[in-house]
This record gives C-alpha cells, structure tokens and sequence, in this order.
C-alpha cells in the first residue's frame, strides 16, 4: 500500500535487518528495539490488521513466528518470550500494517513493561453478562 | 495436565465464562480483567508455550483468536484491541499451559499499561550483528 514503511520492506525500497522469509512473510528486527532481539513478524500482503488478514494468511504469519521464536531462544537463550500484536489506534498500533513483535528477555535485561500488569478479580455477575453478549456476536 | 488450572477448566472441574469452543479450543474471560472484555484463548490440549504447541495447533488457536476478536468489536465496540502471548517465567508467565490474551480498549477505558513503551532507537551495527545470529539459528 502506497506510503506504508512495511510495504516499501517488502518491495526492497527501505532496508530492513531480515531474520526470515518465505513466500508470504517476512521476519526482521525491529530498529527501535525494546529489548534485545525484539523481532517483527509481517504478512507481505497489506492487511491493517486482525480483521483485515484472513485466515490463511494468518496461519502463515503464526508459523513464522513461531519459527523466529525457536531460532531466538537458540540464539541468545532468553528467559522468555513475549508475543504482542496491536489493532487499532485505541491500543496504540503505529503501523498500520499487521505485525506481530517477538519480544525476547534474557534474565539480565529490564523488565518489559508490555508483561506486567495489576491483577484486580474482576465482577462475577458483570463478567457472566458480558461473556453472554460476546456470545451473542459469534 | 495435573494441577493446571485451565486443563481443568477444559474438563469442566473449574467453572469459566465461556464464549468461544470448537473442537480444539475453547475461549472465555478473564476473571481478572485488566479491560473490559479481556478474554482468553487456549487450546484444549496442555501445551506450555510457542515452543510446545504444534503449528496445527497453533492455526487452530491463531484462527479462534480472530474469530474471537471479531465478536467482541462487534459486541463492545472497542477503538483496539491487543494480542499478548506470554511464554517463560522471565516475560511473567503465570498459567504454564499456552494462552493468547485478547485484550480490547474502548475510547472511554484508561490506557492499557501493555501498548506503551518509549521508541529508542536501537545501534544499527549492533542490530546487524545479531540479525546475522539469528538468521544463523534457523
């Protein structure tokens, strides 16, 4: 798509580290890292994001990732490995290209802020109400 | 699994609220929100993260996801919504049995503490060093 960064990385027009690539995606790092290894896993085809994509595209970005994930433990062996894939601007998604970040953590790095969160029990009634309305939207 | 608490929600010794299953998966919320509609997606199968789940499975979980996302902006009308997939102790994995949190935002919702981080940009001499390990892991 005309003037997304993510689609000239894919047509070669802006340089990218590349980790992987297979017919449909492509795996590089992400230049503005949050953590060492911190790695984005793309679809070549423009799709703004989890509604766009389709499944079958999606099935392929998964799998990628899931391949990047194994060659970056075996590459710098992190304590763990966070996945994290933003839609919509309400959840601060830059790019509006569908990405998913690897975000690896060895023991010596900070603390990612993405993983930490309060945990507060949330209401059982509100939640059972809820949880029928989302139903109803299948 | 024994002793994993969504294995046993899978089996139905530990109540949930339910809004998603088929054969291989099963969705419902978080009994600890950390937004409204926070929900979950697992496979039924116990598999402890990215790297013990089978890609066939992970489709399978990848697909639900989607399906899932889709009923609750349709449901709730959030302005995002964020996937997080935690895999290790040192990204905070909680429950040890694969988990996809689906986390939506509304406009009127406090910002989600695991959307924002401070852009830095990382050595690019540095970055090519180690997209060359990685590359060398596959």
């Amino acid at each position: 798509m005309e003037g997304c960064v993510f689609c000239k990385i894919v047509k070669g027009e802006l340089p990218c580290f590349k980790i992987y690539e297979d017919e449909q995606v492509l795996g590089f790092l992400d230049i503005n890292p949050v953590s060492y290894g911190h790695s984005l896993v793309i679809p070549k085809t423009h799709r703004e994001n989890i509604w766009e994509i389709t499944e079958g595209e999606l099935e392929g970005v998964i799998r990628a990732a899931k391949r990047v994930a194994t060659a970056i433990k075996k590459a710098i062996n992190p304590s763990g490995v966070a996945f994290l894939q933003l839609n919509g601007r309400g959840v601060n998604q830059v790019v509006l290209h569908y990405h998913i970040h690897v975000i690896p953590r060895r023991d010596q790095d900070p603390a990612l802020p993405m993983v930490e969160w309060e945990l507060r029990k949330g209401d059982p009634e509100a939640l059972k109400t809820l949880s029928e309305e989302i139903k109803k939207a299948f």
